[in-house]
């Protein structure tokens, strides 16, 4: 059966939403992974509370994402992932990623992003390695697929990686 | 002597910069407070801390806006707060900000945002009770106009209240 409508492409997806300025966005992240990583010290830490915020978020941007991009039903995990590359980042990064580094089982990916907003004039120092400082884009797609899978999705997947790399 | 360039409107500006998702930036904000709210626990510390952070992204956002918004110097304070409220916030936030609540002397003044992303979905609790839960914006204007007057304008001005309620 064809879907009641049709999916929007990613740039009319992006047209559709209230935007800010990216710069802005940046820095503010930037200031949030600095703050983590006083407080908390740890890297490891600092990796899972930015995971953490970011499934708080992603279980609240689920829902414009529905509401905006007709998206229905996706038949299958490589489907998910291919709209979440290319209609989710669209929709709120403006940018789109390349779903790579397929395992066998078809269940785990990587998001690479050519370009991600994120680590624009981003330098991290020695003492940060280890820090997945984008780490909050995983918790985004957790916390965003945990809540399609409570509504509509029966199979549920676990992401096990999300790389975002520099271009 | 007229000013080399036309300073550009502020949705001149707005549509001249890359930007993100509004409802991305207002989690991603909130997820902030949040946090700040867990680790320093006294509600006057988080304020000081947003006014950092502001600070700090201040510092660097007045580049963008020196460089795209062929502003020249302002020729004296009621300029400068004119200037930020129609062309500054229009450019980062994507809406314009009244000036209002002058003193005798010219010296302070409020900015007024009828609609402030940063305050989209947010509820406070009564245990927030002082929290100045946009005290970002203070800090970025307070960090901008800095960075400004090392360049550019001798008589440096301190914003004593940056006031952003809810339309």
């Amino acid at each position: 059966m064809a879907p009641l409508t049709t999916p929007k492409s990613g740039d009319a997806l992006f047209a559709s939403v209230e935007r800010v300025n990216a710069e802005l966005f940046t820095l503010t992240y930037g200031a949030i992974v600095r703050q983590l990583l006083t407080d908390l010290e740890e890297v490891e830490e600092v990796n899972k509370q930015l995971d953490q915020m970011g499934y708080n978020i992603g279980t609240r941007l689920v829902d414009e994402f529905l509401a905006k991009s007709n998206v229905s039903n996706c038949v299958d995990f490589k489907e998910t992932a291919d709209t979440i590359a290319k209609l989710g980042f669209k929709m709120f990064l403006g940018v789109t990623a390349t779903v790579t580094n397929w395992d066998a089982e078809g269940t785990t990916c990587s998001f690479v992003l050519e370009d991600n907003p994120l680590v624009d004039f981003v330098e991290l120092p020695d003492t940060c390695q280890g820090l997945q400082y984008c780490n909050v884009l995983s918790g985004v797609i957790r916390g965003a697929l945990e809540m399609v899978r409570l509504l509509s999705l029966p199979p549920f997947i676990i992401f096990s990686s999300c790389q975002a790399v520099e271009g």
